[in-house]
């Protein structure tokens, strides 16, 4: 399921590169969004510490996952469309088989 | 410098847990408005990743420094008057003692 680098031609890499900046973008600006949104409605202590927690997962969930290698970048890409910050639509151009796995794994 | 729970009479004990209470809401307050307003002023990733930071931090001084404990509260009552939380004013009926001690620690 794997595919390495060189399995990957130059108008894939640009067409992958896109991809994942604009799921990276899109997850941001939403945490983004959700930050200040949950920061505007702290009460007490409890709920600094909530968002602390909060923080702190999605931290490690996002250091973890937007890991750009090759090998495991058809992996993330079903991982985030799985997650709506992005559409197996914005990969087209990517050959037929790469497109197939990402469709199959984003359903598992 | 040590004041065991035996050396604190009853109405001592009571000023120094409004004190105490006090000094906290105060705390709890300033700290409340200000990850509001940090909240407020997120423009990207390095920003929430600041704030994780801080609250970390801030967690951290706060679940270590409000530790009620009637062995270490001149200590305690000393460091939150040198931080600005209390005045020695608001430890008044605690003993000359204990005053003199808070008074000189809250200096060092």
């Amino acid at each position: 399921m794997q595919a390495s680098e060189t399995e990957w031609t130059d108008i894939e890499k640009k067409i992958a590169r896109t991809a994942f900046e604009q799921a990276y973008k899109r997850e941001i600006d939403a945490l983004l969004k959700q930050v200040q949104k949950e920061a505007s409605t702290l009460v007490d202590l409890n709920d600094i510490w909530r968002l602390h927690d909060f923080l702190s997962a999605k931290r490690h969930e996002i250091e973890g996952k937007y890991d750009y290698q090759y090998s495991v970048l058809l992996f993330i890409f079903a991982e985030l469309i799985k997650e709506g910050w992005l559409s197996l639509n914005e990969l087209k151009g990517l050959d037929q088989d790469k497109l197939s796995k990402v469709a199959v794994l984003s359903r598992m």
